[in-house]
């Protein structure tokens, strides 16, 4: 199999640097050493995330952080909200059910965004919901849900207002204070470049305030103890110190290029590849569709499986549909260190499987 | 400040060429390549841990299985033993503690290990006890505890052993199954010789037994969603792949050199560092002491928090004490991938260092 490009949403490809840089001889994690690497991580996450807010840095998937953030804030039989348009807001509904939270599910077609209007609707006539979870990205579905106006319905109510950014962050916009998100969730291995292994959540004073009254247990995902340790530059537990130290210089990069630039990147990238997969008959599949990954429409008569394969064997990895989309849509992603020449690339590979596969 | 020897009990030192193999282009997860990586790193556990149970790989910290290896076991009120003999013992009884469970704390002095004796008597005087928890080596004290004997004694209760060797493992003998433990936990950056940021769990029969009646809530810790997918090699959320990468050939190391050779080697170096330290006119902390990490008491009119730093400033960083140790101990590992040379120098470094603060 030859050398795979990684068009994947997640893990993306890694900078050499970073790689690198990760594979300095180990440092101990308290030191002062470390902890100027933590708080500028810490620091710097924040210009990603535009928040003042603190972020919290774990080591987990992406999937910790979101159970963090809702067993931080929540009660049992507390109300919640959670729009399910794919298989990680049908995760969030999961979570909050394993957690005995009276979870109200908003399920959407898949490949739509949530209507603010439909969640105002169901905050006026629930009245006590406590939070409303939901995507920036739905990766299986590459959809990005408009937060900004989601924000502005929900900024009315007591309810805290919780975003999964995992795929999202540093490739569609959020802009976490000004569009009134009270947690945002990310996670390493997608537009931050790493491996995955970390994951962080920017928490504001609302959703502070709401968790001095959570009764849920929690115990390595206590956020409190994350907080009160953040000031010394330190974790409540051991951290993963390689992958700190590859997002310290991550995030630098981010920092230097400058995250509206990264987005107006992404964009870019989104467009080219929407506009030439197109042109070879792909029919794309989300009505919003997100700059972070984009899902093609496997074409009739074409194998879902085997494109994935096709592609696969020309040295590009590209991931296919879950859950409800086995086999009918492929997404690429363009986020990250992803190169307007890797699109290109792809687009060149997709057209050569696509002749393949109709040759058969 | 010198470049560091690292002596401290996790992190330890991350041997090169594991280094190395962690910063090759990044692959997915979701593919032929990485299941078979994980499905030899999830044999090869098994080899370490001494067990033909199922072992699950979690991508957290230490922490993060402990919490497994409570709230898969038990239900709110259950009863349980945590034996607090150091900072660890505490943080299993914190975490029994966080989920409500009834747990009742075997306070044993600091440095010594519990009497299976009191254990025994704990059990009968308590019917219905579900679970006993407690560490192989407790690294805030540098104490080895008789899992031998205690396993012969709780073995006969329904309730499951569970013990925290999260930096015993491979340094202190662990015969999971021949010594009747449930469930064993570890982590990577401990003898392992990796970073942190894996954790890792056996689990017996009889606890998975018990798991199917636990009503305490889980969701990334859900051990059964772990175990469900070992056999496709997969994990239920997204791994931390490059450190799984790492363990592989971890593992490869210590099956070529073999775990009980491992084990002797650190009983060598152990010895080594006590008998060279006592010369000096330390005193060995424990009175059960580990082949992983040994504790030296600070002399008498020596500053603690100074004689770290002297110690660094040569080159070596080795760990001082913990909550009511901080400044009466320095801890010193021999463990991973630490050699008899690292040994040798520590101590020549110890003799420079007493003779400084000594003489100002």
């Amino acid at each position: 199999m030859k050398r795979q490009l990684l068009m994947t949403p997640g893990p993306t490809p890694v900078p050499k640097a970073i790689m690198d840089k990760m594979a300095e001889p180990i440092i101990h994690h308290r030191t002062p050493e470390y902890r100027e690497i933590f708080k500028s991580v810490c620091a710097d996450l924040k210009t990603v995330f535009k928040t003042r807010n603190d972020c919290c840095v774990l080591t987990s998937s992406g999937t910790g952080a979101m159970e963090a953030s809702v067993v931080n804030m929540l009660s049992p039989g507390d109300k919640a909200i959670a729009v399910r348009g794919g298989k990680f807001g049908e995760r969030y509904y999961d979570i909050c059910k394993a957690y005995g939270v009276d979870v109200i599910p908003v399920d959407i077609k898949w490949g739509t965004a949530p209507d603010p209007k439909e969640i105002k609707k169901i905050l006026d006539d629930n009245p006590g919901i406590k939070a409303v979870y939901t995507e920036l990205c739905e990766t299986s579905t590459a959809t990005v849900y408009d937060i900004k106006a989601l924000g502005n319905v929900i900024k009315d109510y007591s309810a805290i207002f919780v975003v999964d950014a995992i795929s999202g962050l540093a490739a569609d916009d959020l802009q976490t204070d000004t569009w009134n998100v009270d947690i945002a969730v990310s996670g390493s291995q997608k537009a931050l470049m790493l491996p995955p292994g970390l994951s962080f959540l920017s928490v504001s004073e609302k959703a502070w305030g709401m968790a001095k009254n959570s009764r849920l247990p929690k115990y390595y995902y206590d956020l409190n103890k994350y907080r009160k340790s953040l000031d010394q530059g330190d974790t409540p537990f051991t951290p993963a110190i390689t992958l700190t130290i590859g997002l310290k210089r991550a995030l630098e990069a981010i920092k230097k290029k400058g995250i509206d630039n990264i987005l107006k990147e992404c964009k870019g990238m989104a467009k080219q590849l929407r506009n030439e997969a197109e042109k070879l008959g792909f029919e794309i599949f989300s009505k919003s569709p997100s700059n972070a990954v984009t899902a093609l429409k496997v074409p009739a008569g074409v194998d879902g499986a085997l494109l994935v394969k096709a592609i696969k064997t020309r040295g590009i990895t590209v991931a296919g549909g879950q859950a409800e989309l086995k086999g009918k849509i492929i997404r690429v992603s363009h986020m990250g260190a992803v190169t307007e020449n890797d699109i290109t690339k792809t687009v060149g590979v997709l057209k050569e499987a696509l002749k393949e596969l109709n040759t058969k």
